[in-house]
This record gives structure tokens, C-alpha cells and sequence, in this order.
């Protein structure tokens, strides 16, 4: 699978997840939750890539990658739940990211939002 | 741009970035600042994203749901910083993402890790 | 300064601080950005004790640990500056806590959230 | 009990349920899960600090403060926590916080870290 087909296989799968029953898979039981609940988890993802990655930063051997690979999967798999759940998707996050290239430059604009 | 020419250009300029002269860009500066900042960024952006998230569910119009994808994009984008730092890229993200489906299908995978 | 004055005391700054002009410190500049960029600095100093953590754990030193005092003083003060634009303050909090204690003890309360 | 008496008291106990075996008590099981299961707390109540206080702010009622107050005592409980993990305690919090007021003043030194 290219990566372009990997986003949007799970996008589609977010999508049919909606319809399906809360007991039905893990997704369909964070929509049910509600928003409150695809957030904390979000909060908690991101702690644990900030946790992974200073175990990478602390350790010598290269064991640690896997897991800080690993953290940040389920922290974007949690945010498509997210966009999904709002009716967006990831494509709507890359498209962003093109527009700021396409427009100014990625860097340009990012270093803009600093000094706002 | 297709969705995965926009994280390969983006994975190929974060490379170029760490070459550079701190001064000459946002990223740059971040590289230099070190892990860091760079984490510190993927807090404050997964803090931004869960803020943006509650004002769309606050809200009665659709106005914010574009504040919601550039929230993301932002998270994405820094965790992207963070696995251009570490030698690792979005590709391998979405490949720990596609293992997930290949071998007994991503919800099932989450669905597990939970239970952990 | 016992350790219930200074709370105290900091409760009273934090409420003088509101009629404050918003150039005339950092809290009355905090108080006029508004609630969302109080919460985007309660975001911020949680990271930051994570990794300060992180760093007492990889460190055979203690030097860390005057780092970690500090960045859950940061993350404390914070909170506190929330409380006050909410009309609140650390008593509300330290009288949640005492009641946690008092009807059941606090070990069994926090246990019985868990299961929610 | 007065404030000091209530963290005085909180800490007593913490110190405590180092010495319990892990099944006894939801602290000594923190414990013994070890310093990452409670950073991950930390990130976990900070996050439902942030969504409490949005949904303070989106709300007309005061129904919410509770919330909102229940939340920032769990996230003061999982920082005394941490500290008392690593030998440390809220009076070591307090103090840094006075430290600030004596010498030249909070918000001086708050704003002075803003700038670095």
C-alpha cells in the first residue's frame, strides 16, 4: 500500500465505523463516548510521544525508536478519529499543509504564527 | 499535490532544514533549540487542537472547524519535526499504521492495546 | 510564610491582578489574552514537568529535582491563575481534596473514578 | 482541617502507601505501575483540566465549576504524586513559589522566564 492509499483506506474505515454499533469495534466505541473522550485521548498520546521520545533521547541503543514510531501512530490515529467524528479527514490537514508551501512556504508561515 | 507528495515534500524539506543555519528558518531554529522545544511545541499544539475541538462543539456555525484543521495540522506537523530529528519520517508512521491493518485489522490492534 | 499563607497570599495577588492593567505584569497580561491563553500555558507547563521528570529519571544526579520543583510550581500557578479568572481559587481545590478524605478517604475515591 | 493541614495531611498519607503493597490502594498501584503511568495521569488531567474549563466558558449556568474544580484537584493529587515518588512534596512547590514572591516579586520572575 502507498502511504496516499494507507490515509485514505483509514478514512474510510473512520467513516464506516459511524454507522456501526458502540460494542462493535474500539472506534465505534470512542463515538459513542463522544468528543470528550477521542480528546483525552488525544491529550494522552501526545504525553506518551513526549515520554517516548526522551526515552529514545536517553538511551543509547536504538530499542526506543520502535516505540516513539509506535506513539505517534496512535497519536494521528486518534486525531483522524477526531476529523472524522467532525466530518473532516485527513485530507483536509494535508491540504492545509500544501497551502502553506504552496502559498508562502511552509517555513514563512509557520515562523509568521510564532510572532502573532 | 496527491496527499503522499505532500508529506514527501514536506519530509524532504525537514531534511534540507537540518543542514541549515539556525537563523535561516523556524525549523531550523528548533533543530538548534533541540528535543526540547521541539516536544514542548507537540504539547502546546496537542493542547491547541483539543481547545479548537471544544469551540466547534460550542459553537452553532462551521466557522471553526477550519481553526480545528490547522490546529492539526500544526500537531502534525511538529511530530513531524520530531521524527525528522530523530532520523525517522511520516512514512514510517504510516507503515506502523498499515501494519496495523494488514495483520488482524487496525481496530482490532487499538481494541487490544487498551486492554494492555 | 507557612505554606497555607503563601497560597494564600498568592490568591490575593492573583485577585488584585484582575483590575490590573493588562501591560502592568504577566498575569494581567494572561488575564486579557483570556481563558484560552491560560489554558494553552496549563498545556505548556505539563509537558514541561513530563520532561523535566524524564530528565530526573535518566539523570544519576539529583540536579534535576530543583527543575522538576520548578516546573510544577509553574504548572500550580497556573492553575491558580485559572481558578481566579474563573472566580475561583486553591481553596475550592483544597477543600475537593479534604472532602476526598473526609467522606471515604481519598484512595478510595480516586479508585472508584478509575472504574468510571 | 485548615489548608496547610489538608496538603500536610495528603502528603502524610502519600509517603505512606510507598511502604503498601501495589493491590491496597490506587496510589500504591501507581506506584508500583512506576513513574511513566504517572506522567501519564498528569498529561490525562491536565487535558481534562483544559476541556472542563471550555465547557465552563461555553456554559451560561455555573453548573460546570464543580467540574472544573474536581478536575485541577486531580491533577494537583497525580503532581503530589510524582513528587512524592521522587522524594519531594508539595511544601518543596510552596517554597519555590514563595521564593518568587520575596526576592523580587512573582510576576517579576514570572515574566522574566516568559522572555528567555
Amino acid at each position: 500500500m502507498s502511504n496516499s492509499e494507507i490515509l485514505a483506506r483509514l478514512t474510510e474505515i473512520l467513516e464506516q465505523r459511524k454507522a456501526a454499533e458502540a460494542g462493535s469495534s474500539y472506534v465505534a466505541g470512542l463515538y459513542a463516548k463522544g468528543l470528550d473522550a477521542i480528546l483525552k485521548k488525544i491529550g494522552e498520546e501526545a504525553t506518551e510521544t513526549v515520554m517516548a521520545a526522551k526515552d529514545v533521547a536517553a538511551s543509547e541503543t536504538s530499542d526506543n525508536k520502535g516505540k516513539l514510531v509506535y506513539e505517534v501512530a496512535d497519536l494521528w490515529f486518534h486525531t483522524m478519529v477526531l476529523l472524522a467524528q467532525q466530518g473532516l479527514s485527513a485530507d483536509d490537514v494535508l491540504n492545509e499543509l500544501a497551502r502553506r508551501f504552496g502559498v508562502s512556504g511552509l517555513e514563512e508561515k509557520a515562523a509568521r504564527k510564532q510572532k502573532t
